[in-house]
């Protein structure tokens, strides 16, 4: 790590000036300082025992210095951090030092202007074929009248088979919602002015109320325990912040939703350890497999500071039971974690399984709470994306502390707040849309299964969720990553049709593929299935 | 650097199975092997010239492992992270690592739960006066009828003198601007369904329109060089993670918005370096101060990435004129830096003076844009923070990728950007906004500078912003910090009147006050001039 600032400092360019030259070599002392006076204070508390070993390891550090001063050409940069190269360095340092601008002729570009490296990898991300796929379809979205041609989406967890409810509640509500009368300026402060960051009070209320309802838990949620966001990849970036540093890691079953390697990846600095389940668990978690993964991490020298479960689960669908979830808890307890718990399908179950929230576990049982923090929001559960509406419900004070601090990144406008305050307090009009919703879910889930199965592909029996996860290892040609991902082309190429694969999901089996159905009227089945169809019998005759 | 991570190992808890203990020793050996194999890579380039050093250095390494190994009680971890005691460690290395629930009893908490330790610094940070009075206003807002003993809030930059236009201009055209039938899909998809999280495209031509018209500019902004977020705030701390990696620095003239240290500072790892303005130079920019600024990071071994400014400038309300824009052009240009120019006041402007935007320099001119970012929103320019708008305006590609992609942390809801849509594009409204919210700063301001000047206050010259910048310095007891923020408390606990002293803004020199008018009627400023005069008159009679 000392090494490493030393090559910072060396790729800075140097300046031809005199005083400069004076704090250069003023720097190089202080930094020698910065490594002798950490190992005397170590040192020391043994009554100089091992002084005289302090002696040859700074003459060690400082020769190295002095050779590292004395190289030329300087080290190149990182190649993700573009920086002056070394010519055009010394063309800069012929450049007088006034600031006049008639004294800089001629104003072009100096060199590509360092962006961070942060903003490197990420425009270099995102060309996993999950993301890939979903911008395939962007212009060439299949449309039964219009694009009949067009790429089917299979690719995105939307649920549009219920936005008429939605569409038909605005267009008799919309006008209550955002009562905004000339000549009042009571309603207009609650919309055009400063609120707070972390959510309406009155918001929070009907979000709490809203998760009872859909979660049919048997006891409430509490308004103060929650921070809003604006979306639940907000929500999950931010709880991210408030329990891991740069370094840590969280444990996350896999497969698991690819969403997650951007959402709490990229700023963070915190890293994801995937906890394979296999398909012949029916991919539920194993406890054992998640101690594996930790004792393996922890040996690696990384702090694991959180399991990060999604229920129902996504990609796969199943839910998880109450002694898993209990499991969870104890083994979050015996290890010192948190747990996070990704509830954002929990309304959107449509098998027989009834869900259990973890707010119900630990509301029935005497459990340490402040470990324990829910991700949920209207993406899923009320077919609202383009509202984005995301919760954090944490049981931890510290957490729910800095997280309405951290909401100031992502706040909800208040005009979209007041919209859905009305929607989600009209506790009719939610009731039905739950019920309606579920009945829908599970004939389209019903519908898409089956006509999967008559091609020969099975699905993992699943409960919640709007895909369905796939067995397609049948179809493809050598078991492996690359035997998917050439299926996977196949189907998005040929019969243009956009599935996610499970390897975008670090699932360790091949071909599985996540197929949401959501998406689709039940007319578009047929269509869907002809096509798999196509490709299956062109894999088959090819065996 | 090293050393901290032999900490770091060391505090965490040792389990007593065997397999455990035999993986920390391995873990041991790992970790000399850190040090070991890059100190070999140095060394080799050499020859192996100072190959015997190594030897001395690697021996005083393993034997501080050995004492801190054996060392106990092992050292306590710092007061930021809440960590198991060591006798709770001792408690639960007893427990058998069964999984199963009944082993486990009493279930209570195993001791605190680890918070990350950027969700511990940013709970405790916040007191800096700028937020504790804002705080205060909390619950006991001065309103003339209702609460006439209430705190008057001179401290959030908000804007409420024309909020009557954009009420009345919702009134009109609500309906219009959110159409949602029954029995149509089109209307609900475009705002329920996910969009783009950079914003939609005809949100970005409207913004485009709106800052061109605001900024009076006279060559438009490209929309496709917009990424819309929730809020300014997400906007700055976005462009951040673009341009910085944790541990570089900008540099910001002083005195600067105190709301910065949080927006850029929290979540990014990046330094902010205040370089001072002085009351001599009207607290304008001086380009040998920035210069100086950057010699002395430089020499503290920082990379300065940025320099930022606003303009009109925050708090002070100086507009920056064509000749400093050039020469930071120049400075950004010859050291290879960024200029980010939050430009969140430009619509605001008050004075006789022209805002000239950083955009309108780069089209007359041959400059790298490259290094040029621009924020802009409609929180103070369309007096809309609970919209929560921001805008990102870069000329550099990279960026503008990265932003893009960031952007999914901090989306504005469809809903919102329909809304916005509407109102942007008509640009009769617009125009007649923006007249009319003019004129009143300009009364506003000159009322309440008039105010002040009569209680023998002076404020510095300034031609932007929803505030002045009062020199106070008369009426504090001992010219420093404590006797500003003697005066600030007093303002605030016996006058009842909020207001932001220049130490929450970096400025160095004492008894300055950020003063915003425009959350006012013309009628309170009699009655906040009548506040000041008995603080004043009590401080005076003091001296």
């Amino acid at each position: 790590m000392t090494q490493n600032r030393f090559n910072l400092q060396d790729s800075e360019r140097e300046e031809d000036d005199s005083s400069n030259s004076v704090s250069s070599s003023n720097n190089s002392g202080a930094a020698g300082m910065r490594i002798i006076v950490p190992l005397q204070g170590v040192v020391q508390g043994r009554g100089g025992l091992v002084l005289g070993s302090v002696i040859p390891c700074a003459l060690f550090y400082f020769l190295q210095l002095y050779l590292k001063r004395n190289r030329s050409p300087s080290p190149s940069p990182p190649p993700s951090s573009p920086s002056p190269s070394s010519t055009q360095l010394s063309e800069l340092s012929g450049i007088p030092r006034s600031l006049s601008r008639s004294h800089l002729s001629p104003r072009g570009s100096t060199g590509p202007t360092y962006v961070s490296n942060r903003a490197s990898s990420i425009t270099k991300s995102g060309d996993s074929p999950y993301y890939v796929g979903l911008n395939k379809v962007d212009g060439d979205q299949y449309d039964a009248l219009e694009n009949p041609d067009g790429v089917i989406q299979l690719g995105l967890a939307e649920n549009k088979l219920s936005l008429d409810l939605v569409r038909d509640w605005f267009a008799d509500h919309l006008k209550d919602s955002l009562i905004i009368e000339s000549g009042s300026d009571l309603s207009i402060s609650g919309i055009a002015t400063y609120q707070p960051f972390d959510g309406l009070m009155e918001m929070k209320m009907a979000m709490a109320g809203f998760m009872s309802q859909v979660m049919q838990a048997p006891s409430s949620f509490n308004p103060s325990q929650i921070v809003l966001t604006s979306g639940a990849t907000a929500a999950i970036e931010i709880l991210t912040f408030c329990l891991a540093d740069p370094g840590n890691a969280f444990l996350v079953p896999s497969p698991y939703y690819p969403g997650f390697d951007r959402d709490i990846k990229w700023r963070t600095g915190v890293e994801l350890v995937p906890v394979p389940c296999r398909s012949t668990d029916n991919f539920n978690l194993s406890i054992a497999a998640l101690d594996r993964a930790y004792s393996q991490t922890k040996k690696r020298g990384i702090k694991v500071r959180a399991v990060l479960i999604t229920n129902p689960s996504n990609p796969v669908g199943n839910l998880l039971n109450r002694d898993t979830l209990y499991s969870l808890l104890d083994f979050a307890r015996e290890k010192n974690i948190h747990i996070i718990s990704d509830e954002i399908f929990a309304g959107s179950v449509h098998g027989s399984e009834k869900f259990v929230s973890m707010a119900e576990i630990l509301d029935s049982e005497g459990f340490d709470r402040s470990r324990v923090h829910i991700i949920h929001g209207l993406s899923k559960d009320l077919s609202l994306p383009g509202f984005r509406v995301g919760v954090i419900y944490s049981y931890n004070e510290i957490v729910q502390a800095a997280a309405t601090k951290l909401a100031r990144f992502s706040p909800i406008s208040a005009p979209t707040q007041r919209l859905l305050i009305s929607m989600l307090s009209d506790e009719k009009f939610i009731k039905k849309y739950i019920e309606i919703n579920k009945d829908r879910l599970r004939k389209m889930y019903a519908a898409f299964v089956n006509g999967l199965e008559e091609l020969d592909i099975k699905c993992m029996k699943s409960s919640g969720g709007f895909y369905c996860w796939a067995d397609m290892s049948k179809l493809i040609r050598s078991y492996s990553e690359k035997g998917e991902l050439d299926l996977w082309n196949k189907l998005l190429k040929e019969a243009k049709i956009n599935v996610t694969p499970g390897s975008s999901c670090h699932c360790i089996e091949p071909g599985w593929f996540r197929c949401c159905f959501t998406t689709l009227t039940e007319n578009d089945i047929p269509v869907v299935m002809e096509r798999i169809r196509k490709v299956s019998e062109s894999c088959k005759s090819r065996h």
